[in-house]
């Protein structure tokens, strides 16, 4: 049996995570799985963090650190945050350590401002949004992720497909 | 069935908040316990805070946003937190709502430093130690705790009959 890991999903915002990752947890279900949205803890334990570098990189060094409780509860933990600097997910790895497991969402940010799920890239646009990844926030490439998942032109269950025999293929 | 709850035990170092979380949490074990100590938390999720009045009021925040995670999984939390400020107990409330159980380890300080069992009381005599609960940082005695637990001249095994007849009473 395939030991509980720490899904890591992250990319810019639009590129698929929250979809991917409830698509995810579904497929995990029959085992217990916690889902740590980035949108949704911003309104909990992280509702005193704004979007500078810091705020961001304490926003994100909190979730590893609440990941790493619910795995020692034995759950999958299927988390969707931009995580935009090598330096954050260097750091999940070492709060984490083999239990990080990071996959890249790899979408292309026209693609990203076109879905625009939730309207930022269109206020970004009207500049009534600074600090916003892909355009005045840096996105790192990651240098090591553990998989990279192209969204382009493919379905929501091809690409919870790649992840599932990714992580229960011989790789882990 | 009790719906799951968060048993927040808070008091005076060394009033015996740890002891009585393990073994409540022993007592509950048939169901999913989750037990977030203090101590074992600022070793990770809350490392970057210290002992002023901003940082423990912080230290107690986050606590009571991870134990809403975890009885959103249907977990018991139990928690071992000295939380000495009313407002942090009132702001517990606001967070958890009637999921918020709070029980005061009503020890008195002698004892506390009689017991000593981090040798924290040495050292503050010592002077080794500032911004210590009960010398020079204050411990508000709660005004509407859900149980106050007396310790003295009780087994443990006293105090979590105690308690776990009180959670399963009427009274929730």
């Amino acid at each position: 049996m395939t030991k509980k890991k720490c899904l890591w999903l992250f990319g810019l915002s639009g590129a698929g995570k929250t979809t991917l990752a409830n698509a995810l947890a579904d497929k995990l279900s029959t085992n217990k799985v916690k889902i740590l949205d980035g949108d949704i803890l911003r309104k909990g334990i992280n509702n005193n963090l704004g979007f500078s570098n810091e705020d961001r990189f304490e926003n994100v060094r909190r979730t590893a650190e609440i990941a790493k409780l619910f795995i020692e509860e034995g759950y999958w933990v299927v988390v969707a945050l931009i995580t935009p600097f090598e330096v954050m997910r260097q750091n999940n790895r070492k709060i984490l350590g083999e239990d990080y497991i990071e996959i890249f969402i790899d979408t292309p940010i026209a693609l990203c401002e076109q879905r625009d799920p939730k309207g930022l890239y269109a206020k970004v646009s009207q500049r009534k949004i600074t600090n916003f990844t892909g355009f005045d926030s840096p996105f790192e490439i990651p240098q090591s992720p553990n998989l990279i998942l192209k969204t382009v032109d493919r379905t929501i269950e091809e690409c919870v497909k790649e992840i599932i025999v990714f992580i229960f293929s011989e790789k882990l």
